[in-house]
């Protein structure tokens, strides 16, 4: 058994989110980052890899090189992991399913929904795999709650309350990570709701398996000057009538990633919070409160197969983000992965974005959140 | 120093709130209960008033008797504590301020909005205390959130998320509490925004300081054949430009009396919550930390007063209620009481619901919140 | 139905625990304050009679004299509450009770051994109730625990772990509640292991229904100069053979009122904490973990009688004391009070006390707490 | 810049820690692992070696020819990691060393204090680095602790209550992770004391900066027939007069992994649980309560360089476990790791656990912690 081999293109020097999808790739053991377009720098790009560890005539300054190059070596590379700010995700992507790379790109999928379903065309023509990194459904104990309310727990689901609050942006932004995310020009249409509000979307989908079809939209530049919201509250309808609220923000002062999901049905509620994500709350229809914890033996296989120590020893964002790529293997050696986020989930998402931003802007109550067909 | 005497009206057998009136009213010693028309049925009110441990003569099963009863004795009561239905505080409070006695009622001031303004020409007129027991402003870190705000602890406040779920009427309602919460005629026009929504209101105005001037409210009476609302998300807008979320909920299988309000500002953030009265936590604008406790050196003259017993001697919510008993002993013996809520905060509270269930049943979007003037 | 009538002596201006008791009594409306002797400084003792809001003539500079005068009035009082510094407990309880009074007194019984041997002849001979307020066996949580155990839901206890920090007196002791505390004088032999160190004693044989028979203890003055203990750690051994660690302390800065019961048998696990007192920790044997809250519907009898509000709106420190009073007034009408401490309880706590100390002093290991008989 | 290549003995099919060695030494893409005697039994260590993905050739079933070989490999690997039940460190730290290979080694650091003094003479005699996994000293958290500490944050310290509970022993002991540690002859002298009770004594030490000098131990096998303590409770004294409490159980029903350490000192306390791991409480000493968490600008740079996400986004025992594993690579780097656990806290460690379970066996009381010297 040989290791999967891992382009990269974006996780330059000083980067964030590229080095922890190396870690999340290579944590179980069966990917090697091999390769990386880690700078559109040539000088970056090869300090990248310097540091990454990979061999030097593998870290190129142009994602085309790369997969000219890697698709000829008898040892290249066998996907691409897309980490580049959001309006070059289409591009990576394309380039790399166009010859045939599986993919598996940060979230969200692209800059705009056009490019979405840009996206969705290619990833269907090319057959190959697309995964979208939405961290969070990584967790076991998330992928715990989906498992019980799939399963009936909660009964008929009735209210979701989703919340993102962050406080980081309640200045004003400097430093390369807040700088490109309040550019309209490198973030797309949406700051806050399509930086975070979108990972509650598809938290609040994943686990309850329903999906929204429908939303009220109040998003705000609370911080005088800026160009993209950084407060966002959406009403929402899901397709079996449940109601829920999403709240995002990147204005409230202290909270660090305060990713928290409450769904509650006719006989039971769930509470699992980002920040302590080894347990969960599980309100009983009998008025009993019970604490779910990571490698209980009450979990299902979903959890268990998601975890990689005992009660008690912590694990965390890096492994949640681990699960994703152990699932992406799986479906590059042909299993089949359904807890994975792929294109559908990114058109989804854009829609959302794209949906919540002109329903806020034009004041239009509430709005169908349509996905457009092929 | 004699006491202060209290009559009592509502309140009988099976009575929740009647007797956390009575405690609250007697824990420091100030005020006794000395009368009451505790229910229309003879029977039932001198049982009650057993109970109570007073006079038998002074259980009267109709306030107009014990009011021209208690006016003419030497030693008649003080005040009036009203603990009805909804539906019966208007006329309560109408006979008690006509006969000059002063008023503490348990909230809402009315059922209406209409009633509202009628008792504020009456207690205008009757120039006579007037209090509304909005519990939760009696806490005294609630307090202590309201000093330091207003002190400029958070710099201008820009965000307000307020929330209380509850989940005992997730299920048919049966029992005399729940049955009246959602019969139209005994609860008046709001269910769930009526019984707790509107106590998440004042508490976000009380706290920040800030008026709320629109609103766009979801109100839904999701548990099948109910009447009224039992799950609402109110969108708001404060008088400073600042936004704010109210999501009141009794159908939130699991939470008790998860009241609990966030409030950010430009250079910090408050989170208080109910449930762990006791304590806040206090968001730095430098990142720091801080958990801020019940008798703490560092608390202001409020909280301090409002505390009875030494930092790590839980309080809770009779002594909160008891607070607010003994500002309006204050003001019976002339004294200023400036934050006990009184008829002001009764209209804006019946307008808040007003409009909340207009604005919802009509989906006008965002609405003005109007105080009717005189 | 008349109230019973309570004499204090004790709780002059300036005390904590005299208001407290007074609350506490009167907190359920069947106990009122009606005499006290609150201070020996008749000034002082006036001063207390009016902020108590009784009868002038009821406020004595004297306990005998309060006892001459209220053993002879009509109207007299029905039993006295003692809450004077632990020397004087023994006088004022041997001058109640030969007088027919019956003795509610705050903890330890008295200041020694001997003397609570003394008491406990007293009380016999005199066969009026006598109770103490180990204020903690008054939480309804702690009942319920109790009974929990008592029924079997962990099986056979193992291991008690009872913990009670506190930091107030980590530097120099300075004000009335602190001086008294560090002055053997006062005190009697134990500082904390007296002070609090003695309400974890008996709290871990209440609710676990063992009682200690041997221990090994580690006193310690941490504060230079300091005469009496501020750190306290005891090994316990159970009647059962179980084992237990009791950790009493003074000077762990940053601590309130840290008392923390755990209990652990062979098939389940009890964590209560004083500071959120409104829910415990039920470990399963299965590996579940429930959070048991007041209010709920599976709380037995014993529990349920000692909560006055709903769940979710938090009980305290006073109405855990009220339960002490609320069983008190249970004995005076001739009913059964099994759950409330008494003169047995304070015995053992004596000898808890001057074991601990004398076994720590001497460096004997592990010894045995003998109970002396008649 | 290659990566260091590593060596494993141990971790064979069905083992705990061998893989979570794998994931820390590689999680920072500077070492990978090599090759392994991950089983004497040559299938099984060869099914490990498929499952690592490491070359079929490089799975030995015997560490000397893993030794004998890569020694003569031009690609060699660079160090050992052992991993093997306890009575095994020893002869294959020896073996390693005396081939000239750096060793790091799960704890304890071996079977009996014997051992370890003679592995002291190899290490010193060798002259290359060994490390120990202390695991819980690699946390952000515990590292911010010691550097406030050292700085002086709490002045003097006083006081250590460290604790670590767990349940999983409660019952008979079933499975290969619970066979072993309950066995004398493959666990040495200690059971719970040496699984856990040595991670909570090095813990404190680490922390403090304190050495403890004598110890009063209690140790008991509690549940029936078990050959080894599965409880104990040690009383600590330490170089400075400090005093501290050090609990460790392996029958505390419902505990996952519970370790907690607090430290008081003369103006202020911390609070740290591991199950937490990101975040600790501090006091102050003016009475102020701080949570420090992780990705604080207010960390100093032992904490920042041991973290590798934002605030928010959770580590946990992975990544601990992986920054011993970072500066063990720094030391084969020939760079300093002041932090990392070495021969000396292996020899600690060993009198620690054979002081207390010989003073626990003879009733002896207070007992000097003596370390062996050369």
């Amino acid at each position: 058994m040989t290791k999967l081999k891992m382009a990269m293109v974006g996780g330059g020097p000083g980067a964030f989110i590229g080095p922890v999808h190396r870690i999340a790739a290579e944590l179980d053991g069966r990917i090697a980052l091999a390769a990386g377009a880690f700078s559109s720098d040539a000088a970056r790009s090869k300090e990248a890899g310097e540091r990454y560890r990979i061999d030097a005539a593998r870290a190129y300054s142009d994602l085309n090189a790369l997969i000219a190059a890697e698709t000829q070596r008898p040892d290249g590379v066998d996907f691409l992991a897309i980490v580049t700010p959001n309006h070059l995700h289409l591009p990576a992507a394309r380039a790399a399913l166009k010859a045939g790379l599986p993919v598996i790109s940060d979230k969200p999928a692209t800059a705009t929904l056009n490019e979405a379903l840009e996206l969705r065309r290619i990833v269907r023509a090319a057959g190959k795999p697309y995964a979208l990194t939405y961290t969070y459904s990584g967790y076991p104990l998330v992928r715990e709650a989906r498992a019980r309310i799939a399963a009936g727990a909660l009964g008929t689901v009735r209210k979701v309350v989703v919340e993102y609050p962050q406080g980081w942006l309640a200045a004003e932004a400097t430093g390369k990570q807040a700088e490109w995310r309040v550019d309209p020009a490198r973030s797309g249409l949406g700051g806050c709701i399509g930086d975070i509000g979108v990972h509650a979307f598809h938290l609040a989908e994943f686990v309850t398996g329903l999906t929204v079809t429908e939303l009220l939209a109040d998003l705000a530049a609370v911080v005088p000057g800026r160009l993209l919201d950084d407060d966002c509250t959406v009403l929402l309808r899901f397709d079996n009538g449940a109601r829920g609220v999403l709240m995002a923000s990147q204005i409230s002062v202290g909270e660090r990633n305060g990713l928290r999901l409450r769904v509650y049905g006719e006989r039971g509620g769930i509470d699992w919070r980002q920040e302590s994500p080894n347990s969960f709350v599980l309100h009983h229809g009998d008025g009993r409160t019970e604490i779910v914890k990571a490698g209980d033996a009450t979990l299902g296989p979903d959890a268990q197969a998601a975890s990689r120590t005992p009660g008690g020893h912590p694990e965390g964002y890096l492994e949640a983000f681990a699960n994703l790529y152990a699932d992406f293997a799986k479906l590059l050696r042909g299993e089949a992965a359904p807890l994975l986020p792929g294109i559908d989930d990114g058109v989804r998402s854009m829609a959302f974005i794209a949906t919540a931003v002109e329903a806020s802007r034009s004041g239009a109550g509430w709005t169908p959140l349509l996905i457009p067909g092929e």
